[in-house]
């Protein structure tokens, strides 16, 4: 017999917004938090401009505190990682005994971090393959891609987290599952490490950055550093990444990445997350990220004019 | 007998400007020549505003062509790298069987590449230590330090070269003779190599690049690599050289190198004699330069969006 699902969606922006308004749309039972949006959201709904189709979610279960919520068979974390530190107290409100929460975030070590907080919740990544940017309050603008690769992490519950995959296949969404976490973390790393600082430190449009002799070389150059970290610490990296996602990126819209969104948008940027643990986790591994690593120390500085 | 020589600016900016007026504000025979400050200098003549005491000089002999000059017992370049390959074409008419040319200039192999032009010719090199900038036509402001190293690359009549030295020490600056050329154009990339890229990319100062604690550990990294690299070339570079140039540019005058200068102005960036080639010699005597490489290729980068 399949249950139905209680979602909870736990920063509803470019990706927490459109996955939630997704699952959603195809009837499942979500409610979303919302921080500054709230009052807006409560009067409009939720946009979503799709690539695949707009539509529109008039009357959303909105929150602007998750003690109202009600507590939830699965929580989806679409917060920036800058602000990992508050999931705990935002989520105990809603959690049951089998709750499994899914980091749908970019980096790496979010879930050993959160397992320590919560040593006895079921925990799974999410890595959203997707070009997805909040434009506006209530208004996410889904420009390209969508693919989301769920991967366990302390997963025990593995019926459950199959109709999770299931509800999201039903909501139109290109889920996949990955049974090696690392592995998919790690090559979500080669595209993030490389064009979401690249963009800040150079100001410029993913476009761009293939454009150029000089950067296209080093963004190579740094895929490459990604592919042998990541294969010190025991993921599977092929290869043909570095061709790959310069062809992907060279047949992409141009695009601003996460980070050049919150660079544009005075907000702090995922620097540990997607820098700094990897470099962590590759030196402990003796493998060295020169090229990675000035990348942060760029980003750290501009990043002390950010409020 | 002490013979009064005939020296040429060729490239009358922050630096010929500067030196070549303190040569001729001791009475040598000094020819300076002009590109668009011409007719300005014509009417106003040259303003020094310098930490050392401002002067003017109100009759100089100022040019707009080499062929209207005299021929010239000493040449002292104080063009910008990027348009070294003038000086032949500049120099031609103004040169004698005896003349001795010195590249004032920033970078390596410099004097390796004029001589392939000029095989008759000798060559010195003159490394510059000093903030000195054209802040105006005519009007250069020359902010601290002075020290002027000349060193000989082709030099074959070493009494002419000493009496030179005389001449810059007579006109109150700071000269000093060394032998080793290669070793005096490694120790002065020591500074430019980390602190001229790091402005125009990070778009700060001096100051705040040694302020930060991020940049401060990449420009120390940046300064071990440079030192590695001099020494696999074959120059003398001490360890002290991180831990010396921060400290010294922590105690300077917050400060726009020359290509930060250049930058903010839209002029070509002198990216190959302090980049490229030597990232090359490094990498023929099996020294690479990771971070400096990546500056390198930022910048080349960021030159695109120059003219």
């Amino acid at each position: 017999m399949i249950k139905n699902f209680t979602y909870a969606i736990i920063g509803t922006g470019g990706i927490g917004g459109y996955y939630g308004a997704k699952l959603a749309k195809s009837v499942q039972d979500v409610h979303f938090l919302f921080n500054s949006d709230y009052e807006y959201v409560l009067q409009h709904g939720l946009r979503i401009d799709s690539k695949d189709g707009d539509f529109q979610l008039s009357n959303i279960n909105a929150y602007s505190s998750s003690w109202e919520m009600p507590k939830a068979d699965v929580i989806l974390i679409g917060l920036k990682t800058t602000n990992n530190d508050l999931i705990k107290s935002l989520v105990t409100p809603i959690l049951k005994e089998s709750t499994i929460i899914i980091l749908i975030q970019n980096g790496l070590g979010l879930e050993e971090k959160l397992n320590r907080d919560l040593p006895n919740i079921q925990i799974g990544g999410g890595l959203a393959f997707i070009c997805s940017e909040k434009v506006a309050p209530g208004h996410v603008c889904h420009m390209d891609f969508g693919r989301l690769i769920l991967a366990p992490y302390s997963i025990s519950d593995t019926d459950k987290w199959k109709q999770i995959h299931n509800d999201f296949i039903h909501a139109g969404i290109k889920a996949e599952l990955s049974k090696d976490l690392k592995t998919s973390r790690w090559r979500k790393l080669v595209w993030n490490i490389p064009f979401n600082g690249m963009t800040v430190v150079l100001n410029t449009s993913t476009k761009e950055l293939v454009s150029n002799e000089s950067s296209r070389e080093l963004i190579r150059e740094i895929i490459w550093e990604v592919i042998k970290a990541g294969r010190a610490c025991g993921a599977e990296m092929k290869d043909s990444y570095a061709d790959e996602m310069i062809e992907m990126t060279l047949n992409m819209k141009p695009y601003a990445p996460s980070m050049k969104v919150d660079f544009d948008n005075n907000r702090p940027l995922e620097i540990e997350a997607i820098y700094s643990y990897p470099i962590f986790q590759a030196r402990q591994h003796s493998q060295p990220m020169p090229k990675v690593e000035m990348l942060e120390q760029l980003l750290k500085f501009i990043s002390k004019s950010i409020n």
